[in-house]
């Protein structure tokens, strides 16, 4: 592992070193593990008691605190110590397999410099990839996807027929890119399978978690947006537009023809029913059910989900209603006796 | 992509013409999106002020409407547009490798005519593919499996061993079927793994979505009845039966020792404990979750569910318990006034 | 199907024979389905009365019942009728492929003695796999991964760079163990990866469900304990750790940075926020959502998730708000009277 002096870190985040600027770093870690050798931060305030406490040779904040450990101040502590890891240790090296004689490239597929192709991938007719390329074990990719530069797909991802896939896109596991929408068309009782004419397009940027599944679009295509970050096991249905630099954590669903705006986040677990519209930098808390509109900047939450500090307040109030209904024959006896008088 | 008069397209779906007969459709798209030489469909009357505007070269409805487009009358629009969509854009094209020599059939395994087994599939000892199957790369089918006529496996499913499979069935990209339930005997707090020695039916014209988990079954088997639809995601627990025709949209979860009868939806994320039975014809709406046995027929919905529009007045009204609270304290108040009196 | 004597159960299981202990049993089968030649169980008291009316062969009971049926007492009917399950029909056979010429295996990978890799099964450098494991189809095992005994690897499960596991280990199909945590540090609008340097940790005698996502840790590691068996499509987040002995029913979710204790029960759908800890011994109900720390022994539910009787009753009653709202005017009416008097 390279080590680094604390000024060749600060350097590189445009921070500012308060203490022993010669002392050098190995690795990253957390303010709880953190010791001899490795740095942290503190973003969240509620954790600054322990800053003074960690046991860490150096730590990243946004002002100076009080600790023995070397400090560097930087505005965006989080984002400092997001590229002090890159630094120290780097994004995961991939090997160096070219495209390797037991992958089975079709003759009319093109592939640019610098791919890894490994074993047992499979790329499909007319499939174009571009440069520069990481394409694991047991990726199917199928016939006419195009995939741009510098993108990685981990071992037995699956991108169907026709998908586009840019720049710097990254398909985690076993995650499945374009396979038919569930559209049905129900006639006599019996359900009768909709051809599905429209694609997945993934814009540059973004990253597909582990066994996600992305729908194609039955007539329009499914757009993830630039820069957005799609966690494990989630569901995107059919036709829906996710917009630019959202984040949906780990086991989110949205149904079909659902427009999200750009930079929402939805919480994990959270249910989106299909043909709504959700506005710009809209945050849904976990296990939401959106039903309906949401408009731009809104904060929601439950099921049903309203505006989040209302919802809070009510969905806490639930353990109540025993008690509510008890108050509420005790009212009821008091006025009968009130009547009585 | 074949070009179809208006008039052949009407004739194959038996509707009749509204307009000009000898207008040319190229492809099919939304009411939105549609533009010359496309064809679309109005079946929710909710978007019917939408075929006014629209720029389709050609619109089916189910009675004629005030619209420049030619018009397709039919009973059923939606029906009618899907037969459409197939007739002009066709289902998915399936390479045709054969068996390649690149796939792993064991000698006692039988495969039917017409078959295409991709390369890195494999076919274990004793397994029976009926004719013309899709087998595509990465799939796995267990010893003993049996699988009927035109079925198609998308990348790297996954059969156990021993399940059986009938015609027409489609299992998309990285699905498990038939691995183990999850079963175990709790003793002296160990957990000890249960042999799990049913199996998972798949009757005739199912579709099971990407990354389904299909358990088997512990004893009895799970079976998914004939002509239902699974969609993406969707966990169905061991023992489960799944009678025909129904639809679970993505993401929906039933545990162990369920029945379902036929003509069910369940809605997305929806939830269902064990050991209980839903009727025939039952409507979940999503995230519901059913924790008691559902009558034929009923619409339900929440959690835990009740009937469906009692439940959309109910829990529309959480929001309104902070209120409900500050009410009962203003009559407390009131009634402690009137007492004094 | 090997054949059994009833005295030969009762010897393996520790149980005593009531009736004719000569019998034999060919395989075993539910309450409802057991017949001629098979055993079932009595657990849970509920299904008493099915006893009396069994056709099975043979019952395992915990006392003495009504039934024409040799019966086998025992402590824990369900723990023995397990054993007498792996008796009769044994845990699956695994194909001896030995290590398959199609297989690629890495020259600084080290595989252990009497396993079975099978074709088109990934091993990567300097991973290292112990003795007698089951590496089916597909399976990719990355760089530096360790592997125990007796592990069962299968098809198309992934195992990501640097991962542990322990021994008597099992990962589904299509699981994902060590995928890239959701770790993003948000600059100006756009949301950089931060690199996972952690691992996965599998403990000796930990299942892991098919279609799981387990993510690596961030700093730490993700750590699932001893003998925890995790259900099909469960996702685990960077960081987590889970205790021994738990269980997790399929489709739960817990986010990054959480502790369980041991002896935990999640149900299904369960979500679980991050950075919480949840003691020894707690068992959560389906689709509960845990927002705050969980004391030893506590038994929780509902959406937000409190003590499982409170709930019960709470949650209940959710559908009478219209009521509750209908009786508030009522009284309201009445006190308005009750003043004007």
């Amino acid at each position: 592992m390279p080590q680094k002096t604390i000024q060749e870190i600060a350097d590189h985040v445009g921070g500012e070193v308060i203490g022993d600027k010669s002392i050098t770093i190995e690795s990253a870690s957390t303010l709880d593990s953190a010791g001899t050798g490795q740095i942290t931060f503190l973003s969240n305030p509620k954790y600054a008691p322990k800053v003074k406490d960690t046991k860490a040779a150096a730590v990243m904040v946004s002002q100076q605190v009080e600790t023995d450990a070397v400090q560097i101040i930087t505005n965006d502590p989080y984002y400092a110590f997001m590229q002090a890891v890159v630094l120290l240790h780097g994004h995961r090296e991939h090997p160096a397999t070219g495209t390797s004689p037991l992958a089975v490239v079709s003759g009319s597929a093109t592939i640019g410099q610098d791919c890894n192709v490994h074993p047992y991938a499979i790329i499909h007719d007319n499939a174009a990839i571009g440069n520069n390329c990481q394409i694991y074990s047991g990726v199917f990719i199928g016939p006419n996807v195009t995939i741009g530069n510098d993108c990685i797909l981990y071992p037995n991802a699956v991108v169907y027929d026709g998908c586009r896939i840019g720049d710097r896109v990254i398909v985690q596991s076993n995650a499945s890119v374009g396979q038919d929408g569930f559209g049905f068309a129900t006639h006599k009782g019996e359900h009768h399978k909709i051809p599905q004419i429209g694609i997945v397009i993934l814009e540059d940027d973004v990253e597909i978690g582990s066994n996600c599944v992305i729908e194609r679009g039955t007539l329009d295509n499914t757009v993830i947006g630039k820069g957005s970050k799609i966690g494990d096991m989630v569901a995107i249905g059919h036709g829906t537009k996710i917009g630019p630099h959202c984040l949906l954590v780990p086991q989110a669903g949205i149904s079909g023809s659902v427009e999200l705006g750009h930079h929402c986040v939805l919480g994990g677990q959270v249910g989106v029913v299909g043909h709504i519209k959700i506005g710009n930098m809209v945050t849904v808390g976990a296990q939401a059910a959106v039903i309906n509109n949401v408009p731009d900047g809104a904060t929601i939450l439950g099921a049903p989900a309203i505006e989040a500090n209302k919802a809070k307040r009510a969905y806490a109030l639930i353990e109540t209603l025993p008690d509510i209904r008890k108050k509420l024959k005790v009212l009821d006896k008091e006025i009968e006796k009130l009547k009585e008088i």
